[in-house]
């Protein structure tokens, strides 16, 4: 049998997890060396594929490959790149195929999103077309959790995880301080389109009171007259006022509370700074002193409260990309199926990647309350799993997490250099 | 021996571990109870203790106390409320000592910053004048780190933690999506006057270039251009840039970059979004996409990331307070004494609480580089023992840390009613 190589891609936004994933992927075709040859890393995704910058993670000890479970980022880079319709730009996938010829790729694993599942998908088509066919498989992963099919994306459960974690502590701060200062707080957390992070923030809520007392999904378009009551309401009640707010949320003419104007490479609106926006309309119309935070980054980066529940399905995740390619199967991505709500028991499935692709799984409208500012009892089935568990990193003696940087060493080149 | 009551009082911003203080104060208060009375608290510290709403520990569970080690917040409430002068408000000094006459208070435990300990030791100046002489022991925190006379502020460890991880974790996100997406990443953090917190996050740096690339100090005026280019400095020689901003940088001119125009009740600024003004001066002058966090609350409340030294020292300066009560002391302090700086030793001491009143300790020039954008070998030596070891919260089977709320039964009252 002919060994092929297998090359192996990290697409857009990084997630606590994402390199747990890398790490399943490459200590499973490690320990299938009989069969399979080596496994490259595009770096930075798939612009290095096409400037033929693959990473040997052969280079790489054992140990070093094994950090990876526990450490965030990206570690052979990601990147907001999106190819184009092959009608559009034919170039760029005759490029990845002539870059798989040039280095005997067998295998392509692209471990990202909706965008990422499409591009797969199509580099699956082309490779048939020209001659060259390889097995394209998609690996699953975003914190917007909004990938159709899986029960659940990898990376949401950490960044849920880190959001219920964050209010809960926050609210503790906030309510001890509020008879005197600041009685409200709004907490911002990502979440383009789906409301899916921002709900997990309902999690700190355990009996009727608890914070927080309003959640901002991007689904509801925001009625300012009904949050303003509600808040009220809750400071009249409890003392304080407690709020997550997804950067998504849009007002009822469907404009961003906080479009900055800005577009990303995919040309998806670059969003952030919504909590000062509604601490503003709060502190100005009911006079209560406001705090306000935006985790930003944070939030999609913080390994050390990530969930374990998360970190394993990110590791079976990758695992299963190379037991799936080992079967034959091409066109595919591994998906989390869940079996059981209570207790939570979950299997990995497989899923077709055209079916994956360009698709957004919104949040159920019943998942959010009736008033429109919580998460119903079937959120709380659905989310609550996803969380459970800790999975802390070591820590070195200077008191800092134990994160792996990578030599990620380059295999000679073969091929002219291509201009993007 | 009559038995003196003891009154435990939280004062201005909580901190990750001041409930640990309040538990080693209890513990050990429990502990002496053939000399010691009952331990209440201030209802949201001495604006309670004003109004005469006292909470009487001893109605708490040892299970609960136990679990105030670490748990987050406030757990009595804390206020924003510094007395005035004697000669400005004799009438709420009076009210105090005819409230621990009323509830035979023979020891009054302030546990705040430099307000509070002014407080503590105007309290013990009265008290003798008044003929009911109480014993007043300042009890040491603040995140801000900048009491004098103890090494460091039980407090500040573990924010210094969350942000040294913080800044640590996002750079990792940042520095794999860079090549093709931001490129700067701009981390807000807490301390008004001194840098101590932003200083923290130079910890992450373990070797040149690694991140944060800039730290902007409030002892620093800011150089803007001299800022631009550091910035752009390490977008091309790193491929981003990582900067921890400290909320009090002012511009040349000593105004607040980020100045709200809002006071808090001891009549400082209140700042806040300093973050995204400096992430938009960059992208306007550079062009760099920026992402900017801004962790405020979160910061303060991360009990889930705190630095193992911090909480045992809080909980010994609770310990300490009630030792030096029985050691029949007033007017004093315990501290924190630094021994040995590698291997790291320290040992309880004991403060004047006169000399530690109303004094900010600055960061000193030397622990600030030469070009003012980051800290120095002296300040790394000082500053890394206090975030060394982990002390995880226990979690609950949904997946959060089980924080305790204490039920804070209220004595009943003796006295009329007081206006504040």
């Amino acid at each position: 049998m002919v060994k092929k190589n297998l090359l192996y891609a990290q697409s857009g936004g990084v997630t606590p997890v994402i390199n747990a994933t890398a790490c399943g992927l490459i200590e499973t075709a490690r320990k299938n060396k009989d069969k399979l040859g080596k496994v490259y890393a595009g770096k930075d995704g798939i612009i290095g594929i096409l400037n033929e910058e693959l990473i040997d993670t052969g280079k790489e000890s054992k140990a070093d490959i094994a950090a990876l479970r526990h450490t965030p980022g990206g570690a052979f880079g990601s990147c907001r790149f999106k190819l184009k319709g092959i009608d559009e730009n034919r170039a760029q996938y005759e490029r990845l195929i002539e870059v798989f010829k040039a280095h005997d790729i067998g295998y392509f694993f692209y471990n990202g999103g909706g965008d990422s599942a499409d591009t797969a998908y199509k580099v699956s088509q082309i490779g048939k077309t020209l001659g060259f066919p390889v097995q394209c498989i998609g690996v699953p992963k975003t914190i917007d959790n909004d990938l159709p099919i899986t029960d659940n994306s990898p990376g949401f459960g950490s960044v849920a995880k880190y959001v219920a974690v964050s209010i809960l502590e926050a609210s503790l701060d906030v309510e001890s301080m509020a008879s005197s200062s600041t009685k409200v707080f709004v907490l911002e957390v990502m979440g383009r389109h789906a409301g899916w992070i921002a709900a997990a923030g309902g999690l700190a809520q355990r009996k009727k009171g608890d914070p927080p007392h309003l959640i901002l999904f991007p689904e509801i378009p925001l009625d300012e007259k009904a949050m303003l009551a509600k808040v009220d309401q809750a400071v009249k009640k409890y003392g304080y006022c407690s709020i997550v707010v997804s950067e998504g949320v849009r007002d009822k003419k469907g404009k961003f509370l906080a479009d900055s104007g800005r577009r990303d490479a995919f040309g998806h609106a670059q969003l952030g700074g919504v909590a000062p926006v509604v601490a503003g309309m709060i502190t100005d119309a009911l006079g209560y002193k406001n705090h306000w935070a935006v985790s930003d980054y944070l939030q999609r980066s913080a390994r050390h409260i990530a969930s374990k529940n998360d970190v394993e399905q990110a590791y079976a995740m990758g695992k299963a990309a190379v037991d799936l390619a080992l079967q034959g199967k091409s066109g595919v991505m591994p998906v989390v199926v869940r079996t059981s709500d209570q207790p939570y028991r979950w299997k990995v499935g497989e899923a077709d990647i055209a079916r994956v692709a360009n698709r957004e799984k919104m949040m159920p409208r019943k998942y959010i309350s009736a008033d429109g500012f919580g998460i119903t009892a079937a959120a709380r089935r659905y989310l609550e799993p996803l969380i459970i568990g800790e999975d802390y990193p070591p820590y070195d003696r200077h008191g800092l997490p134990k994160y792996v940087h990578l030599k990620n060493l380059l295999v000679p080149r073969k091929l002219p250099r291509f201009e993007l």
